[in-house]
């Protein structure tokens, strides 16, 4: 399992540590929704977005929070992010009395930046896009001591995203696929860190926006490939690269990628509202749109797909229910 | 306790019938939400419309399910509905392999009737409003010999309406008042049921669409008052009368009542999607309009409010998204 970056004991670990904060999040069936999409698919919908914080990223920050050493708490956590991860990581730590830094690009939502400060953090709104606040973090790291949460890179993070498939499993008595974005890749290596051991037959299918194909691209070429820019209203997955912790992972394990124009994003947040009554975030109707355009190849089958996060803005909203994407 | 339709031993038996089957939903506080508001009230947010179904009402449908004898299993359950009760009667119904029979009025919302079809039940399309479908369904009680379950006039389902404010309690350490929308009155006579039993100094207030105001007329009037419409585009409060099995208690315990216009509910519906990121209806975000209402009262005090339910079609979410309403 060369750069497999977690084991299932990890997230049973994991879980272990996550259960008494976050309770498991419904899966449920939509007829209204299966009969949108067709094709005598079977959907099972884990609702992520149930979470606090309205995003599974809420799992990913109590499996480092609940991690930490006494010294790490003390000195406070630092983060990169555009939203969910930022808010996952504050809303744990304001939960065990840890003090969180989190970077963001300026000009960042300010829905999700309100989320964050209204769960205790402490912004520092400096570059131009997500790249540059993670340096920024990292500089705060190496100033200030602060313990680096990276959204992607750390173990504990993988191993808490992975706590929801094997929620999945314990429910579902079948299940033939999974379709799950990826964006830097912890719900997706997470869920094959679960599948291999428990269930081994069932597929696994990435899905990222065609604006942001950095790590659709390296995954093809089975090599990072740079240069690429990160343009998508789904800003959960707007990555310009690879992450090490995750992509040896993707490429080992991912039956197949796909990726999704803005208007295919669009209309399955608009197919979600109508059929599920759910509000998701463009990330987290990203599985539903590779669902949607995998529907030929999964036909008849029973395939999970993930709401990852809730977190649409009401600017962004308005631009999806009046079509504009 | 002339007219009080259910005992606070009710509720805890119908807790206990409900808890295999539906699990707590989340109490939870929004920095945003407070600050848009304003007046430094701390506001719970019961959130209701995570149950299956996306709203209160499956409590309700399990609540009747778990009491029926053999006998009235066998022979099926019938009722009348806009929506959001039928969908909880028939998804209940389906859990307990009882054949589940909904009568609604010809033109109703497509994504509700799609729902209730998702979960199996027999849709019976007649008459023009809601009132004639319960006439539909009395019909079919006395041919068919099905089991009706009112919306509002059944104890069971007060009962069952009053189980969030029971999980509210034991989660609260504070909490000075609720503001509760009375559609049918069966949230806010279980809620009163419980605040009684357990902590009775707990003020409630009702809410009301402007468009639909039976129902508050009469509680000022303290008499049922006939002939008014019931015009709103919050489907789910859209009664023309008070029900004889909750409006004695409503005069009873309400602390006071408010109406709220089509334009506060909508703009209700707005706040709660850009400060918490749910997806409400027009009833579901009824409490925080009528919250908003009684700002000046409720300065500084600690108030649940329910969002009951997030089934809003989408025609009617472009309307509010788009500041039609």
């Amino acid at each position: 399992m060369s750069g497999w970056p977690i084991t299932f004991q990890d997230v049973l670990a994991a879980r272990r540590r996550i259960r008494p904060y976050l309770p498991s999040t419904p899966l449920r069936r939509y007829a209204a929704l299966e009969a949108a999409v067709g094709g005598g698919i079977q959907i099972a919908v884990k609702h992520e977005n149930h979470n606090p914080t309205n995003a599974f990223k809420a799992r990913n920050g109590v499996s480092v929070l609940t991690a930490l050493g006494a010294d790490e708490m003390r000195r406070g956590v630092v983060t990169a992010t555009r939203g969910n991860h930022g808010a996952g990581v504050a809303w744990a730590a304001s939960r065990f009395g840890v003090a969180a830094t989190v970077c963001l690009p300026r000009g960042n939502n300010p829905e999700k930046n309100e989320a964050m400060r209204g769960f205790g953090a402490t912004l520092v709104e400096e570059g131009r896009d997500y790249d540059e606040s993670l340096a920024v973090a990292t500089r705060l790291v190496a100033e200030r001591g602060l313990r680096m949460i990276h959204p992607s890179n750390d173990p504990l993070i993988v191993a808490g995203a992975a706590t929801f498939t094997l929620e999945i499993l314990e429910e579902l008595t079948s299940l033939d696929a999974m379709v799950i974005a990826v964006g830097g890749g912890s719900q997706a290596v997470g869920a094959m860190t679960v599948l291999r051991a428990l269930k081994p037959e069932v597929e696994v299918f990435g899905v990222q926006a065609a604006g942001a194909r950095a790590i659709y691209e390296s995954w093809k070429a089975r090599t990072p490939v740079a240069g690429l820019g990160a343009e998508t209203f789904a800003d959960g997955l707007a990555t310009r690269g690879v992450y090490e912790g995750t992509f040896d992972a993707l490429c080992e394990g991912l039956e197949d990628f796909v990726t999704v124009t803005e208007g295919e994003i669009a209309e399955a947040v608009r197919i979600l509202l109508s059929t599920t009554h759910n509000l998701v975030e463009g990330a987290g109707a990203a599985g539903l749109a590779g669902l949607i355009k995998l529907r030929d190849r999964l036909k008849g089958k029973t395939v999970a797909i993930v709401l990852s996060g809730g977190n649409i803005d009401a600017a962004t909203l308005k631009r999806v229910v009046n079509r504009e994407i």
